[in-house]
Order: C-alpha cells, then structure tokens, then sequence
C-alpha cells in the first residue's frame, strides 16, 4: 500500500453563464493540492494548511477536506491514520469553487492511495456531503467538473446524473477576482423563487445553444448562448464594475462573459490564447483603474480533472 | 420559369418533452403537400383542399398556406398569380403542426418556383407570420423543424436563431393521435406564468440532457433526460389516457414519451422500428379498448425537412 500521495484538484468555473446549477467547467489552474501521508495511528490530522492567510479551520471535522475525507472512510468502514498538508492554490470565497477543490484533492488523494476502489464519479457524493456540511448546500456544479475535468453536465441532482463533455484546445477561460468577498448564502438568498415561464423558456434555449455549440465546435453558436437573464442581472449587483468589465471582455473579442459561480470572480470564454490574454488585460483594467485588488487567470479549460501521484 | 411544382412538408413534434417552445423535430410522415401552379392573372386562389374534411377556409388570405405566400410575394414586392391544391395529410388539431405544415408545403414550392431566391431558414418568418394569423402565437418549434428537418433547438425567438442537429438514422418516433380536438390557444391559457426557480433548474437539466443525449448518439441519456416536469403535468389532463399511453409506452422500451405540441397526439421515441412497432401496438390498444377513435403513425425522424419537385 501507498504511504504518501499528493492530489491536486482544479479551480472551476459554475454556471456558465446561463446554466445555473447544473453546468460547470475545470480550469487548468489554479488549484488545490493535498499531500497525504498514511500513519499508524488512527485519525484525520490537517498538518498544514498554505495560502488561506490562516482563515481555515484545521480541525479535520470543519474543513471541507477532512469532512470529505471522513465521509468518504465511513462509506468504506475504514478507519486510517491521514495526516494531511493543504495548499490553497486559489483564493477562498471567490467563486472558483475553492471548498469544491480542497474536498476533492483529498479524496482523489485518498482514492489513489487505496488503489482506487472507486471511479471519479462515485466519489462525488463525498464532496457534496462537505460541501452541505461547510455552505448548507451541496452543489455539484463545482465538484462534478473539478474531479471529472471538462465541462460537466449536471442533469439531476436526485439521483445524482453527471454527464462530461470534452472541450477543444482551443477555448480559453480568462478569470478574473475582485478582490471583494461574496457569501456564497447571500448569494443564494437574493435569488428569486419564482421565474416567469417566458424567461425560463429564453433560459433554456441559451442552455440548448451552449451544449449544441461546445458539442458541435460552433463557437458562434456557444457565443450567442451565453446569455443569462435569470441570475446573472440579480447577482451582479453584488460585484463593483460587472457590467464595466462585461462589455470590455466583449468589446475585444470574448464569446461570452458571466459571473463565475456566486461570484465575485467574472470569467469570460475565448477562442484562442492570443485572445485570451488580450480579453484578460482589458478585464483587469477596469479594477486596477479603481484600485481594487484583483488576481487574473488565463486557462485552457481542463478535459483531465483531478490528479493524483506517488510521492518519494 | 417552372410553371408547376408540388411540395411536401412533414408533420412536426413541438417541444420534444422537456423543451418547451424550444424543441422540435421532423417526422418523415405524414405531411402535407401542395401543388402550385402559376397563371398570369394575379392573385392567390386555393382551388381544392383534400382530406380536411371541408374543414379549412379555402380564401386564401384565411388559410395558412395562402397567408405564408402571400407573406413572401410581399417581402418579394411580387404579385404573382398562384393557384394551389392543398393535400393535408396530416389531422386538423392534432399536436403535429398541421397549420405549420400547410405553411410550410406552401413557401417551400413558390422558393422553388422562383428558383430558391431564400434559404429554408430565411423562409422561417413568412410560416410564423401565418401561425400568428391563425392561432395568435407564431411559435417556430413547428415550422422550423418541418422546413430544416432533423432535431431543432429554436434558441431565440427575437432574434430568432434556429439550430438544426441531425439525427441517426436507428431513431424512430411513434405517434398516437386520440380523435378529440384540443384548441391550442387553451393548451396555452392553461399553462402557469411562473414556475419554481428549482423546476426550472431541473427543467434545464434536463434540456442539456437532450441535446447532449443526442449529439452524442448516447441514447441512455436522452431517455433519461426526456422529463418534462412543467408543461407536461398540466397539460396531461387535458388528454384522456395519458399516463396510461405514457406508461404501456415506456413498459416496452420507449426511450421516452410525452405530448407532441399542445396535444392531444402523444409521442414516443424509439431506438429501432422493431420496438417502435411493439410501442405503438400498446400504446393503440390504450385507446381501442376504450372505444377511442385514434390514428397511429410510426416514422423515421426526417432529416431532410421539407421538399420540392418539378411536376409535368
């Protein structure tokens, strides 16, 4: 049996413009990455948690990894001794899905030293239990594409039904955060309850145009289609300058460009690296003009999800 | 010039289970057909209308075909003189897009006449301005699907954006078309304003289910997408039998299987003739063992759209 694996497991972009809860993507990086060293004695231990600037819990029953972690041992009625390292590759409450990707490095990790008992896709209950025991909700828009790579599908949460599409090399994913924090609850809360049946027809021939255009390579179609009007307009109120950077974004060439999950993170979609970098330039300059604090990704989209390997 | 052309549309099936107003597809039959001929006094005239019972108004300017062509010879700045015989194939009322496929037959035989001065999709507003005159609502889930063929996504409306995916050749649909007459401005008075923003999210997972399912070729997922938790409910007591239909449908193998359009006929999809055929045995014998008049159709999905020839 392994003794010590490291795991790493990618930040994603939720929602997708118009596919509220149910589509998300992986990005290259940034990530989360775990080591994992198997000890004798009984018991989850977090060692070390790196760039959370100390705002995380180590106490393995509140973090988002041990919860995963121990949710996923009860299933296999196995009591180990873990002793765990997180490094925090991307910044909490951003809405790249940070909870999601500690959750999921460590039970890759674990997955990988067990010999992998089971398949990325089983090991998605585990996340969600952490992701409802940290947030109050379990969300597989984050989870799903952050093990399984790609942009995800997720079709029904009862019974949970994911389904990953492969994306081209050629789409890039410009993300940029705000240095502001957005509860991810309150987020929630100003969501209304209730859409008109008009709007919610709008909605769902833009998710019908998403899925045709990733599928079929047309990425004027996948362009067209990125368009949200049900939480998108409710949502950017919480974030400074949205719409500024929105039509900057556009005005140099991105597909699309939406909040990333609850936010505050925007995201936008390119064909292309070259524009990519030119999208994301133009994104940044709306918040250093402000001086707000901001952290800038540029990103292939990540059909691999999930790693895990030996260490020493 | 030609002087004499027939065309024939095929019968539709709108919203497709889960995509309302969104969805559509082609069936390879029934149809309807329409002979033109061109004559040098101007002016539309319907010289016979077969198999609608006497039903259709045959003033040009009252029925669907005539308002379609007159549609177009305006957009056109024509005055041609046109007389037509209408072929209906397909039932009056029946959830198939008769009046759309009327319309349909109709402007794809002038765009032939005239040497296809337009493309199908360019043909799409002339058939919705001729479902907006008869029945209030010019939907293109009807009329695009019979024009393009295939399975269509109409993404928008305004502008409207019409996608066309092409479907393999093992799928079939079985339809069973009870003899009671649903008006379709009921179908849609009935429908709610609002729906539950988490109906919607499943609604939309469903939908990205579809097309996925589709696309590709992944048949489990289609059937296990095909749940329409909207419409369908408040539409169903509208049509008598129809959770028996829907039941005895899937119990032999159906993929799927809801209401075509605003009903009454009763859709379902099948991998193969050979379970379509069982399918629509059952689903008959709901009907026939209650004394309920009703037609059965069994058909490949059409890939093709609508068509024209030369005649004499």
């Amino acid at each position: 049996m392994l003794k010590r694996v490291k795991a790493f497991a990618p930040a994603t972009v939720a929602n997708v413009s118009c596919g509220f809860d149910i589509f998300g993507l992986a990005l290259e990086h940034p990530g989360d990455e775990i080591v994992l060293n198997l000890k004798d004695e009984p018991g989850i231990r977090i060692n070390r948690i790196y760039g959370d600037n100390g705002k995380l819990p180590k106490e393995a029953d509140k973090n988002t990894a041990g919860i995963a972690i121990m949710s996923f041992m009860k299933y296999l009625q196995l009591e180990l001794g873990l002793e765990m390292e997180l490094h925090k590759g991307l910044p909490l409450s951003s809405g790249l899905g940070s909870s999601a990707a500690s959750a999921v490095a460590a039970l890759k990790g674990l997955n990988f030293l067990l010999n992998e008992p089971l398949s990325n896709k089983e090991l998605i209950p585990f996340a969600l239990d952490a992701e409802q025991a940290i947030s109050g909700t379990g969300h597989a828009d984050n989870v799903a594409p952050s093990l399984l790579g790609g942009f995800v599908i997720v079709r029904s949460y009862d019974p949970l039904d994911v389904v990953k599409l492969n994306v081209l090399d050629d789409l890039y994913c410009v993300v940029i955060h705000p240095d502001i924090e957005i509860m991810t609850k309150i987020a929630r809360d100003i969501l209304p309850t209730q859409v008109n049946l008009k709007d919610a027809v709008r909605q769902w021939g833009n998710i019908a145009g998403v899925v045709a255009g990733l599928l079929n390579n047309d990425y004027d179609l996948l362009s067209r289609s990125m368009n949200d009007i049900i939480v998108e307009p409710v949502r950017a109120e919480l974030i400074p300058y949205f719409y500024e950077v929105k039509k900057s974004a556009l005005s140099v060439g991105a597909l699309g460009c939406s909040i990333s999950g609850s936010g505050p993170s925007i995201f936008a979609l390119c064909k292309t690296r070259t524009v990519a970098e030119i999208v994301g330039k133009k994104m940044k300059e709306i918040y250093e003009e402000r001086n707000i604090k901001n952290q800038l990704y540029i990103s292939g989209i990540n059909n691999k999800g999930a790693i895990a390997e030996q260490i020493e």
